[in-house]
């Protein structure tokens, strides 16, 4: 077996506007031609001004509102707000993805509608237009707990496997690999980072060499790589879940009446 | 500018016994002669080996005890305990990376004690040996929050920066990418990884094509990229850190004595 692959990025994509074919000119940009097995990994910014997902600057904050379901965690520095919040994809980041860089000057994108679909619509197009079976991943930036700076990760997938089930494969000394499930979706797109982070303006990277992680377009998307709630340690900042405690602690000694002393 | 790089598995490495001369073993293995800007993604487990890092599997609950410097959260599950720590090296997942899998029958792998300290002397040991000014990152496989599955991430790194500082750098529109600092050794483990799920028992990556991210060999290692505990808004768990607010509480409002009904 040839344990290889590679990562190219796609030049000289013009400026995205809405309502473009998004697989036209990718498929177009492509170089070397497209072959059963590649993964294209896509910024999510170009699919988001495809898609007209683009308000103007001074609408923000009341977008980044609109995308929010759900208030993690707040932190204040100097005079800056750090909210970390859940979005209607139940990603969990900075500004629910509302972005600036990038963007046309005065306007912030908002993330795709449904990051699967554009994946999906995306691949569907490209397999049609070169007869080559691709897979498609929607990369977004994000930060995450713990660890400084950002990495990219996918939001979005079509056509390729999220998840590398190992679980009951063995390891090289033959012992079981009970709970091992690489987010091969999420390396993926820190992958394809590295590339685009050689020079700017590439938004589209073309892995080439990892056909085992290509499949049908029905497989499930990006969205299965969001942890459930009830399975989620980390559902609120710890301070936010302090105070919230403090208060429900505090509230029952007093309904509870004054201290019994015997 | 050449907008690719390329990741291979090295195979053919020999089981690692503890006290080997790791970096002759590798620069021997690596098919392809070694460049300048090439970059070594090593699993921690066979620096684990060479280092003897080895204890009984019966100790392994100590071990974990002994690696553990906090416990950060803790999930029952059935009868199975999930318990999220901090480690000596400031990373946070579970069992502390005490880990079963690929260790030799009857024992477990502890971490190695300083994974920077490794990179560097693997990083010196292969320069010095074939003349190619490299960077090594030595991985590791972990889970996060909020997102299923695991992603192989760097807990050392000589040799090769760990951010990609875009700070003050513009966009391709001309705007300042005003917070983003992309964890490129993050990326790179990531990277590393998909290739060494291709085929079983290779424990290390080459990769090509990114020199602008190899550096001297004090650059800062993977302990930078550990966010500090005032940076940290997922200090603890939210069910842990309700629980210590809600005693706080309780105890509060009963050391103020009786509710005053006016």
């Amino acid at each position: 077996m040839d344990v290889r692959y590679s990562i190219e990025g796609v030049e000289g994509l013009p400026e995205i506007g809405e309502g473009v074919d998004l697989a036209a000119l990718v498929a177009g940009a492509v170089v070397e031609p497209l072959a059963d097995g590649d993964i294209l990994v896509v910024t999510s910014k170009i699919i988001s001004k495809a898609e007209g997902r683009v308000v103007r600057a001074e609408d923000r904050e009341q977008a980044i509102t609109d995308e929010t379901v759900r208030v993690v965690a707040t932190r204040q520095t100097g005079d800056a707000v750090t909210r970390i919040v859940e979005n209607r994809l139940g990603i969990i980041g900075a500004a629910a993805g509302v972005d600036a860089s990038n963007a046309p000057d005065g306007t912030v994108l908002l993330l795709p509608v449904d990051p699967d679909a554009s994946a999906r619509a995306l691949a569907t197009g490209i397999r049609s237009l070169t007869g080559a079976r691709v897979g498609v991943i929607v990369s977004d930036t994000l930060g995450r707990p713990w660890r400084e700076g950002q990495t990219d990760i996918a939001i979005g997938a079509a056509g390729v496997h999220v998840f590398e089930d190992l679980r009951g494969r063995a390891d090289a000394s033959g012992k079981a690999l009970a709970v091992t499930m690489p987010c091969v979706a999420d390396e993926l797109a820190g992958a394809a980072e590295l590339v685009k982070g050689k020079a700017a303006g590439v938004p589209v990277a073309v892995v080439r060499g990892l056909g085992q992680l290509v499949g049908d377009l029905d497989l499930p998307g990006a969205r299965s790589i969001v942890r459930p709630p009830d399975r989620d340690m980390f559902r609120q900042g710890a301070e936010e879940a302090y105070e919230d405690g403090y208060r429900a602690g505090f509230d029952e000694a007093q309904a509870e009446g004054p201290l019994r002393t015997e």
